[in-house]
């Protein structure tokens, strides 16, 4: 590829880097980037290395932060009592959107995954464990509901319940708005297990 | 959105604003950046700017290059006398990619598109107009095979004709590899209008 000057291959070498974008897609943004006005591409460069210098985790919670402790650990009205466990910090968007949840956040990081060869050592379990109290009440497992997010909770509840905490797990079933004729076998035999008097 | 911390909310924005890349993709691209090492985000905010700060467009043909006039245009092994006119920068690799042509070509930056307001003006014609001269044979006009590229493509051989050059057009056809039953009924006409002897 000598086509291009060696500043634009370079663009696209990096855009190419980015999950999900291939050479074409990479090659498009490219173009578009050399046609925007020169400040916002300066303005684009300034956030890139912005949020990477300035983004840490959290020391109580391991989400994303630019204050320690985040602003959700830190907030005097949060019920510390209720910790809800999820794998990454944007699953902690996912459920803030709900606007119900008033406890804190613990996050793994991963799930364990012996396929990938992760253990319970490579995700954030030990922190998890440290944050155990006598003033802590429930601990919600929210990992994700397929194999390994299963397996974690099964597991994260075999630690924790000799600690004399309560842990549960959200519940399955058939998602809001959907179809009863979508729905796999497997959800659907949770939703019928689950069920609740009305 | 007071989820995020700001400089993460700033770098979502920016990667949202880039074409075809919505909230969800830009947040995911971002998380990928956060956890990227700090070294290879330098680099990638760096390369931006380099590409929009040392890239312009070539004075003879529209090129995007760093050095004017560009690689091609400069070159002497090149066969100035045939013109290609292509409608954006990205064509010259699509063709380059071909390894069959060796002239020169000519970008327009657009095409005449009265739907969005674009008339001749609005693309480098006058600058191809100013690129005739005894030594030019030929034009080869391979715009876009849609209706504002053949439009387009009418009216520059209408305007160098006088000129006394030779213009000509791509081919239209079914495509090599393809196969007839998904080929359409104007690209198969063409097709057969087009025939050649074996």
């Amino acid at each position: 590829m000598d086509f291009y000057p060696i500043a634009i291959e370079k663009l696209i070498e990096e855009f190419a880097k980015l999950p999900g974008i291939g050479y074409k897609t990479a090659q498009r943004l490219t173009l578009h980037v050399l046609n925007l006005p020169r400040e916002e591409v300066d303005e684009f460069a300034e956030a890139l290395v912005k949020a990477r210098g300035t983004i840490k985790y959290c020391s109580v919670c391991g989400n994303y932060t630019d204050t320690d402790p985040c602003g959700i650990c830190s907030n005097p009205s949060r019920d510390k009592s209720t910790i809800c466990i999820i794998e990454q910090p944007k699953d902690i968007i996912s459920l803030e959107k709900v606007r119900e949840y008033n406890g804190v956040y613990h996050v793994l990081h991963g799930v364990i995954s012996p396929m990938s060869g992760k253990g319970p050592d490579d995700i954030k379990l030990k922190e998890l464990v440290r944050r155990i109290n006598e003033d802590v009440k429930e601990i919600i497992v929210a990992t994700n509901p397929n194999v390994e997010g299963e397996a974690t909770a099964m597991y994260i509840s075999r630690i924790l319940k000799p600690l004399g905490v309560k842990v549960t797990r959200i519940a399955h079933g058939v998602p809001v708005g959907g179809d009863l004729e979508y729905a796999d076998e497997v959800t659907l035999s949770k939703a019928l297990e689950g069920r609740v008097e009305l």
